[in-house]
């Protein structure tokens, strides 16, 4: 779990593997991945010999491992000269190789791709597994959410449509449409996720440095990333990544509403979870639910961020001078804070405190009428017509706010008979299918899709 | 085709077939259907008779058709009152019902389910059949980019990268590039719209007003209206609403792209292409490509309004104030306006004028420096050690913006032999894998999953 | 006020007034308007005769009176061949002109502007006017806060932060907040409307069609229109079409905000306000604030159509191909969100239906607790050691909870005077600047800047 | 200037004096002088001594000083348990003050005031001095541009508008445009974040602690930070954090539109322009315009940025869960991203090279054809009825086409004076008041208003 934030002034932390899946030394090491592979690919298709695949790619292994081969420093301060990191990058990682594997590997390191071919593959390695970190996350926090529908399985509590008490519902069944939700996101963002293609296309996105190989080569490259391979090259069609973002954008937003949830139940005067301790010095009996705060912070600066990436898909021609460059930081910090949000929401879950008096205190301060429904359901099933059942129960409702009473009274002095009476006393038997959808989030989260780390 | 914009101000027009798809009347019949579908789904599980069911459907069919029996002006007067147009619509419904197929039918309209439940089922309905819509606009936007690129398939031109010229490419290329997109996002929407599941949950979530039918309740319903299942209600789970418009906004993005390189493509200095004939009063020899206007001014009109779904996720507990209702018309626009980026998009690229000389011509202009890589390459793989090729290369590009002669005269110059010579006088040759793509474009284009209206 | 929404699902109404004033009528008036103010100008200028720009102004009131003059059916259709309305407009308005005042004013109409000069003109024009009724309803919706800060002056209310019991406030100063909030953005909206300047360039930004007198003609054009003239033209330059975006979205989140609080205290658990009467069939005992809903989906929706504006400012070169044009339609709606958010929140506040009795019981409840650094305090001030004080209200306030007893009670246990005890008593005693903070709302609203329809 | 960018992956660097204006270190020195200014205003409202002012204030300039004092990284990794950064640091300060100023002055620090009122001035004063910044840089680009405008004063290019060679302009008179839409934005974010009042409410915001002196409370505290007081605390009303953010937005998109401008012009077939050297492995021939990248990436991620606040304005009651805390590191980002524009484009305009003969070229090549509007004009003046100008103009105009000359020659050709045919030929003759233009930006770049650091 993330220590602390990154700054003073964020809101939330950033976990360590999360930050190390998108800080600049994995987009390195990603960088350098990709670079073996097209080695490997090479040999593959013809073009480079066993001998000088397996040189580079144990070159490249060097590198990727060894943090004195690849200077960050450098190669970060001459990335604005070319526009992109890839050039000082290449020229580093060539002269590594000719030093320890001599002058014909380090002839084929970076032979026939363009540097959005490596960041855009790299770009893809990154999100693979930076996704599956915020995946795991998001499933943590649907695990915390199932655990804790499976335990308030039989806690009847007040459903509430537009902030006003509505019927009864299970705070189970609550839970569960979280954990439901939860799943959702993580099962749409592996997949959005893990089908983004390998990206080479050449400088001009024709392949034509690879001579007749140029689709076998963007087959085999794919291949070696463990990758798939695109239909065209996409340099220029940044749909997928679109789709990328906003999937973790959507996932952000559900954690969001998980938290946002919990803050409207830790209110004072609902009270019916609490969810962390933050005190004030002011006020000593404060209670404040501040593990709601970094998920909402973290999932909205994630929206923003996703914001970013609709409009500006128009790159212009075959490389884009700018749109395409905003992606990649403003990627890492979407992958970023959309694990926080989940990271922090998963903890704020796990730790939450049930009150189920209240709870049940809370029900019984409406005196029956969310049972309305349920008296005029049996009332119907038991052979009232509908119309006149619903005119009792309208007449019971009315006079239980005029008097003061519950809905069983006044339907008992109306003449309701036992059977119904006890219908407006009992909530719990009027909460329908909140044990099915228990089970179906367990089931849901316990047959997610697994997704490991590539 | 649109003929003509909503309203002067409005710089793009919605087809009829998408405006009738996104409007009043359409969200209304669909809301009927939801109605009978919940009759006839009650009739299955044993809620109702047969003969109810099918009295419902009978006189749902009539509402649907006739204009005069669900008045729209009423139900949007009343509908602000109870907070959505539900609660007019199944007054007006059930009075219609009563007054067709009698009492006993009546009092089994909107038995059970909740405002939302209708409404957001009819909002999957209508994203359902206006996304076919906007499907078919892609799909004819990306088969008029199919056509270009088998007619241009030997059209050589520039590849610009940063907007500069990179290399040679064919125009084929470039346009099955376009197409793939296009098909790309057709699929993607496709495959977001037709998996947005029916809703269902009853005014708690919780299908309580079914008693223990709930579950199948459910399962008949989605089954009666064609649709998925979902796991659980998500009434305030609305993370597939968000992901149905990224996919909106990621294929109005990508028409964005291809009109914005028609723009550019269409300068007067690059000139090699013309996309419309809009003159100016003040300027008589303009040719401006206002067939780009549209197409931009809709997209970007659609990732603003994508924009709103991410950051409205956190709906309160059971039914959201307000974030909930912000949907609706949100959604409908973003159909429209995705759709009419796709239609204007399709005409333009069907109508574009394609200059082949001035493809040639700018080509030429670049002296066969865009070759530098072409001979590289040549001279490597005949045997010149790469480092020797790179510096012959440089040698003679540098000393042809000198000169003002071209790379072949400066090869020549420097002693290069006739093939490499040629080489440097021969961008058709070095297109690489451009033809490939023209026929994966094709496939991709041919082989797309047929959507058919529902 | 708005009488209903414009569709079924719209969740919004935007009144009559309104609608006009950013309704296609309103900008083909605006845009006669300028022609009218150019040819006057150009008078001034000694560019056309006094008879010339008398028959021209009066030609074009005739124009804008009389709906037959300029079909907007057919400038509409015909406004995508040019790639704006600007120029089946000029052609229509010119055959009036030239029917009704003869060749030579037909001949001055439209004489030296580009089409971006009128319509960008005419969009500050509507802008101005439609602002104006934006602002006007935001003034509404504060004098409401106003009228109910200074009925509610005395009502002891609990302040809530991060969603839990604070300390003691007064509604009048919750209400004063939100007065000076709308005051705010309502002047904010003012000043930045109102400095909208004129747009005139020509075809290229220099004013050249206007020879030597293009400077004297920008003065004299911006003159005519009331409007402040530009530094330079500013066709390419839109960062105030962005501030007046943004103002209009900062003035309908502000809407958001009040109406979100409205819903929270409205909350059953709550109960402080009732906004609204919204049932529910199926719950016959709701009373849902529907009231919030309008004014939360416009405020959404206008947040959303403003980040439509800062990611489009780069018009290329001197006008646009497609992201000027975006602007037109987007600011309309922009408009219509608005004010709607504006005018339901003014209806919102004006029909709130306050329950005294409850804040009084919800403040009870706290039982003392809100009120432990009044006691801290009035200790300091009186002599006790600070340390000292806080330890003996902690103490107290720890047992308040342990023995479910209020904190006077536990004071008293513990020794403290009588005049300490009754602090922890009063909790309107304890509300500070509250009273100030009415009177200030009052002067704010009574003060503000007058606006009146130009 | 920025050395280089935070990562490798960032498109653009931050320069130090910025870096370090929004940085944690910045956000703990300001949280130093409000607790300061807080104290000192205590004292001239008469609830502490001028003494124990005096001692805290010198406590406070020692630990803004010396960074041993306040450890960022204790009060990092403690400001999540209390949902902010404020209660770890007034321990840590009151620590400090306790044992270098003793007891007494200990006592006195944070009195009064509520964590938001610390972190809002906070904010207040570091969006003031970074906003400072931010402006140098926007003066500075406009500076350049105001240069370049001089230099150019003469040079007669093309005007383009929807991408279409238009008139001829000068690229004095394009420079004047983008300098006063630099100025224009730089003296609105000036204006708006110079205005931002000082936040003080105490824990309710009634400012209670205060006693009596909560208003001449707000007034000294806001006068000892040099800063506006507010009509009332503005916790819950984020309108001007609002506007402060848009009005970063605007700014950044004014640097996106100049840099995207000089993109286009640099192109490889405009080439009126070059901007940077940036090379590539594969095309020696390459000079991409990489100066554009960082500026686009930049005001594209502000803009982002600025997205998340219009919809995060509905802070709950009296202190929001989750959106006001999401602001700090928003807009730190958004201050950071919106200077990094406006810095690398200042670089950018002042490094550009412009080629005059290319210019001079381009507008060669338009065969006079861009002058039509000029000829017609100057009949129109010489006494040539206009629509027989207009005739003359536009048969010349067509043969120009269709015969490969000038419109001079077949002006010639179809009978017209060597008056006439002279102004087909000198399009330096047409640029209308682009040299008055030149001079205003001159002017408008002088006379802004000053803004030196606080």
């Amino acid at each position: 779990m993330p220590a602390e934030p990154a700054s003073l002034i964020a809101a939330y932390a950033v976990g360590d593997a999360l930050a190390d899946a998108v800080g600049e030394r994995a987009w390195l090491a990603a960088m350098v991945e990709v670079e073996a592979a097209l080695c490997r690919a090479a040999a593959r298709v013809g073009l480079a010999s066993a001998a000088v695949a397996t040189a580079v790619t144990d070159a490249c292994a060097v590198a990727a491992a060894d943090p004195s081969v690849l200077d960050p420093d450098a190669i970060r301060a001459a990335s604005l000269d070319g526009g992109n990191p890839v050039i000082p990058f290449v020229a580093a990682l060539r002269a590594h190789v000719r030093a320890t594997a001599g002058a014909e590997a380090a002839d084929h390191v970076h032979r026939g791709p363009t540097s959005q071919d490596v960041l855009d593959s790299a770009m893809v390695l990154v999100v693979r597994r930076a996704g599956a970190v915020v995946a795991a996350e998001l499933a943590r926090a649907a695990g915390a959410a199932v655990a804790l529908a499976e335990r308030e399985r039989a806690t009847v509590m007040l459903a509430r449509t537009l902030l006003q008490p509505a019927l009864p519902t299970t705070f189970g069944a609550v839970c569960a449409g979280w954990a439901v939700a939860l799943v959702g996101v993580r099962d749409e963002l592996r997949r959005t996720v893990t089908t983004l293609p390998a990206q080479l296309g050449g400088a001009a996105g024709t392949l034509a440095a690879f001579g007749d190989a140029g689709p076998a080569m963007i087959d085999a490259f794919a291949s070696e990333l463990g990758l798939a391979a695109p239909v065209v090259p996409w340099h220029a069609d940044r749909h997928r990544v679109v789709l990328a973002a906003s999937a973790l954008a959507a996932a952000a937003g559900t954690c969001e509403k998980v938290a946002a949830d919990i803050g409207l139940l830790a209110q004072g005067e609902v009270a019916e979870v609490r969810a962390g301790t933050g005190g004030s010095s002011a006020m000593p009996h404060k209670r404040n639910p501040v593990g709601v705060i970094p998920v909402r912070a973290a999932a909205r600066r994630a929206a923003a961020l996703a914001g970013a990436f609709p409009a500006a898909m128009a790159h212009e021609h075959q490389r884009a001078l700018g749109l395409w460059q905003l992606e990649w930081q403003t990627m890492a910090d979407l992958l970023a804070a959309t694990g926080a949000a989940a990271a922090h929401l998963a903890d704020l879950v796990a730790g939450l405190d049930v009150d189920r008096d209240r709870m049940a205190a809370n029900l019984a301060d409406q005196r029956g009428l969310v049972l309305a429904e349920a008296v005029t359901e049996h009332l119907a099933r038991t052979g009232t017509p509908r119309s006149e059942a619903r005119r009792l129960v309208e007449d019971a409702a009315g006079a239980v706010a005029e008097r003061g009473t519950t809905l069983a009274d006044e339907l008992r002095r109306l003449g309701a008979d036992t059977a119904t009476v006890d219908v407006a006393r009992d909530p719990a038997a009027y909460v329908g299918a909140a044990d099915t959808f228990v089970d179906r989030a367990v089931t849901a989260h316990r047959e997610m899709t697994p997704w490991d780390l590539a």
